[in-house]
Formats: C-alpha cells, structure tokens, sequence
C-alpha cells in the first residue's frame, strides 16, 4: 500500500521562489522539524539541474523523516531524484505517459469538479483541489472554489483530496470538515515568523480534525 | 552506430513559436519534402501535452522519411515520443542523469571553448555550437562566435558540431568550411516564402560543400 492511503495533515510545499527569507534547505529542514505528512518541492525555475539538486537533498531529508517527498511537474526529475510521488498539473503529461517514466503515485491538480471527474477516470492516486480560498502563491490562480466546492469534490473524487489555496491555522478546520484529508500550504509557512512552529501547529491541527471527522 | 556520424546537411529545427504563418506540422512536413538530415522539434510553450502530441506527430513524419527526429530539453517526452535523439540546453539535465531516461544520442548547446570542452568530457554525442552568426531566432543570445569561433569549437570538439546562428544560404559554405557537417536553421525556413524549397537549397548546398571539404 502506497503512503497515499495514510497520509493527513500538513501537506508542505517549497517553492523556491517563494522561500521568503529562507534558502528553500532551511525552509524545507524546518518544516521537516515541525513535521508534516508530505514535503512537496514545486520548482518553476526552468533550470533542471538546479531542481535535480534540490530535488535530490530534499529528497534525502524528508526521507530521514519517513516523510514521503513529492516533485511538481517533472516525471524524469522525480525519477532521478527518487520522489516518492509526482504532482502534475493540467497542462503537464497524460497519466498514463508519466507512468512511463516515473514509478510511484501520481497526483494532478484539479479547479473544478469536470477536472476532478477527468483526473478520476484516468486514474490518478490523489488530487489537488483549489484555490479553496484566495491565493498570492499562484499567479493567475484560477477561481476561488469556497468550501463547498471542495466537499463537492470530495464527494465526486473517491480518492484522497489534497486542498490547496489560502489555507491558514484559522479556516484549516473547515477545510478538513469538508473532507480534505492533507491541507497543502505554501506562503503561510515561508512567510511564517517561525516556519518549524507554523508547521508544527499546522499539521496538528489538520492531523487532529481529520482523525475527528 | 548511430545516426549521428553519419549525419550531413541541414539540422532543420521547428518551433511552434516561431514558425511564421505555418502550423509547426505543416512545417515540417514542407521541410521533410524539401529534404534535411534531422529534423528537431524545439519547443518552449511549457505545455507537456502539447509538446508531447506534436512531438509524436513530427517523430511519425520524420520516421516515414528516414530522418531522424530530435526533441529539446526534455529527456522524459524525448522517450515517451520514441525520438531518435535529445538536445540538452546548458540549464538542462547532466548527462549521466538524461540517459538514465532517454536511450539515444544526447546533444549539448555550446557557445564558448569552455562549454564546448565541458561537453566533451561529458561524453556528449555531438554539441550545438553558437550562435555563429546574430540571430532573432533566440532572445537574450549569447556572444556571437562567428566562423573562427566555430573553427575552434570544432578542432576542440571531436565529435560532430551543428552549427546555429544566423546561418543562410550565402553564409553556409563558410560555415562548413569551418568544419560543420550540420547547420541548424529554424528562421531561415519559418519566415521563407517556400520553406520546402527553402530547405531543399539548404540541405543541398551543405550536403555537398560537407562532402567536398
């Protein structure tokens, strides 16, 4: 059984774009530290050697957790640095083409429920569901899908739901009461005073409302 | 062997940004028909579907013409698309890392002595070098190298260069008198009144100045 099945909570994402202060290591080693269910890197930089090397320590680091690590986008990128998953998008490889090439569960990111229906029948092991809730980590994110949305996708998906989207200590309880079992944040932890504590609460708090619900 | 040593003539690269009033398909059809001795689909729209869609339908033509079909950049869909080699830019994979996915002669951009000798020692099957001459093809090009540049390029190389950059009928002769057995063109054939006749002059005249020098 893949780690899919298992995993709730904090669902971290490391944009090294988006790192804030932070080198995107010390960001990811204090998540790490704090804990979360996945480390995913989600790398838009357009330099693949760079994100091999990223890929590859965040990799080694979240393993030494038991943390399975995620990689955006790339099916030979995750191949090579030995992901644990992949997380695609809409305009990135058929499933059944980055199956080819990369051996793990595959995720694909959905907007709506007609994208969650396509992703479910090509067999995807996990979604990502959003924006739940207004955005700054995405440029042009696409429209805001409320909680209500989001149970409708949970309801249609049959497999786990990652929420993705202004997601905050504050509106995360909502989030999971509508079925999301991994609550994926990106600018609340690297905007964060303190990245390792914001993780801990984070992934306490889903972890703790989804064992409840 | 493969194709590669004995590859001689015009390195026809489309790219669907830059193909002029052509559908990329139909250029390269054009292409094929006028004649070239490969055939490179270099494609930036960061849409892996596309990508992979077009690069399967430009590596069915090519097959059907004996020419072999090169992909840029990406060693994941340069597999999944059954091309026949791959071309890394500098930010690109390394090598010991492409071949781990892709199985198949992998090119490397070059466009200085030093990147040239590094390819090398790389083990690279053959190395773009350039741009040779200036070039609208590309933004932000690096230094012009001219056909001194490329001379020394090649004396360095020892394996086959395909030379880029700005390269026309009137100036391909020098350039394989410099030692190129390739010269790649993408505007010169997009922006032709008749690419297919256009490539059939280029194919031609580098074929036969590489066979005479």
């Amino acid at each position: 059984m893949s780690w899919v099945a298992e995993a709730r909570g904090l669902y971290a994402i490391v944009d090294p774009s988006l790192s804030g202060r932070f080198h995107p290591i010390e960001l990811a080693e204090a998540i790490l530290s704090g804990g979360c269910a996945v480390l995913q890197l989600r790398d838009k930089r357009k330099n693949d050697r760079a994100t091999l090397e990223l890929a590859r320590e965040l990799a080694a680091r979240a393993r030494r957790r038991g943390v399975p690590f995620v990689l955006n986008d790339r099916a030979d990128i995750a191949r090579l640095a030995g992901a644990d998953g992949l997380h695609l998008g809409q305009d990135d490889l058929p499933l059944e083409d980055a199956r080819l090439v990369f051996d793990g569960p595959i995720g694909r990111s959905t907007h709506d429920t007609a994208q969650v229906e396509r992703a479910v029948r090509e067999g995807h092991a996990l979604l990502g569901f959003g924006p739940v809730f207004p955005t700054r980590s995405k440029e042009n994110p696409d429209p805001v899908q409320g909680v209500e949305g989001l149970a409708a996708a949970v309801a249609r998906a049959g497999v786990p739901i990652v929420a993705i989207g202004g997601i905050t200590l504050e509106n995360a309880p909502a989030v999971v009461a509508a079925g999301a079992r991994l609550c994926a944040v990106i600018g609340a932890l690297a905007s964060a005073e303190d990245p390792e504590a914001a993780a801990r609460e984070l992934h306490a708090l889903v972890t703790c409302a989804a064992a409840s619900s």
